[in-house]
């Protein structure tokens, strides 16, 4: 592996950039990026050494890159494997570090089965951008790859680049990725946004909600201020499992509801004790 | 005031004591626990400088005690209020500490109505105990009263002692408090631990959970290891306040579950930045 092109040089692609010059990478690492400012920071910051700005230098950047990383939202990656898939050479590798994995791995099966390693590391912060990039982010995070095929060298030499980087590797199915992040990670963000936006209908600005609200609510919330542009595409290419997380706790919230002066609620809580005393 | 006694002398009744001793009182500060140990650590601490044990010394210290702080938990503060009734006297201040008011006030009122100031203060910690307390606890935190009559002279003067200790006094009615409560406090409690049940559920102790859940996870279901003993008083109190906000919730996550894919979960996101630009 000796080039490297990031597609998107916002947190994570910056990030990845400024994790393999950590790790001792020494070879090109190409940038594209749909804003200017994030491939000029990305720049600054050393994360990428060279920056593809018109269609020319991206087929260029695409063409001589040993492995492609697509770190944009889930429908911008299928765009860009739509826009790469004809221009590819046998050897090299796209990955990627979408949110959901299914839709993905479905259009890599249609337009580059060879090629392609789904990925996702489970590292972010509450603001994106390159810079807030760090060579760090992913140290003690979960890197997510749901293989489509047994490992082909460049792969191998990509997980062991991930390795450096210090995250810890788990291998799954995507089906079970999207499910298990529907539960962890995107139930909580909706139920967020739905309190959130529930208590905007019902109080507005009012002091009181301010001056009563403490730590729980703000906690509660917090997600209510994660923008819509990420969570449209999670939403769009993982709606089964979401929906189905948000009717099971819809149930929940009815049975507790029923039971607020029953021993039932005595169970339910107990539960939850329970299940936070092992994470 | 030159004799206070605090009834339940935990997180709040002890921090209490000690607030009062760093804004200047020089009085004396009796106290009444159930729990043996928690008095010991609030006598240790110099929150209170007389522990009443005995059924006899209890009813000297209530005899004796310009102002009586009921710091233990809804049901106790009802159970306390009918004990002490029949010994009170013209011009003695009872007041609490009680997360919901209407059926306190209520008790009030039928008890207590010339002695009674029903308080709320909004301060705590995620653990209890007489340990934790401090004299600091209420410094910048809204107190709540929910005055059942104009202030007496001994009110006026509680009132001056709770604005020494740093909190914000603020009156409203009780109807109204458990209304909001139930929407910034109770509802989010609920929420939390009937998620953190439905995951104890599905996941039980599955190590991908713990690998691929991350901040969002652990910060949505952190009030599910609150305690049913606190919770079930609440519930208890104030079920009618929390059951429509469960159901306000439960229709709210439906008609998200249904708009996944519609432009109306951009509007949903949109009310939810809305809310958390202003809180």
């Amino acid at each position: 592996m000796k080039s490297v092109l990031i597609i998107g040089t916002g947190l994570i692609g910056a990030s990845v950039g400024l994790a393999l010059r950590e790790a001792g990478f020494t070879g090109s690492i190409a940038g594209i990026d749909a804003s200017g400012d994030e491939l000029k920071a990305a720049e600054a910051s050393g994360a990428i050494d060279r920056a593809a700005r018109s269609p020319e230098e991206h087929r260029a950047a695409i063409a001589t890159a040993d492995v492609i990383v697509l770190a944009v939202p889930v429908m911008a990656v299928l765009q860009w494997m739509q826009g790469i898939a004809p221009q590819l050479r046998p050897g090299q590798l796209v990955t990627d570090a979408g949110s959901t994995k299914s839709e993905i791995v479905g259009a890599a099966e249609r337009l580059m089965p060879d090629n392609f390693l789904p990925g996702h590391p489970m590292a972010g912060k509450e603001s994106g951008g390159a810079a807030l990039a760090e060579a760090s982010l992913f140290r003690g995070a979960t890197w997510i790859f749901t293989p489509m095929h047994e490992a082909t060298p460049v792969e191998v030499e990509w997980r062991g680049w991930v390795e450096k980087f210090g995250a810890k590797l788990l291998d799954m199915d995507a089906a079970r990725h999207d499910e298990i992040c529907a539960w962890v990670s995107h139930m909580p963000q909706m139920v967020s946004t739905a309190m959130s936006a529930m208590l905007e209908d019902k109080f507005g600005d009012s002091p009181e909600l301010r001056a009563i609200g403490g730590r729980a609510l703000r906690e509660m919330t917090r997600l209510g201020s994660s923008p819509f542009s990420m969570w449209r595409d999670i939403a769009h290419t993982n709606q089964e499992n979401i929906a189905e997380t948000l009717l099971t706790l819809e149930q929940r919230l009815q049975h507790l509801r029923e039971n607020l002066k029953t021993p039932e609620l005595r169970e339910e809580f107990g539960r939850a004790n329970a299940f936070r005393r092992q994470l």
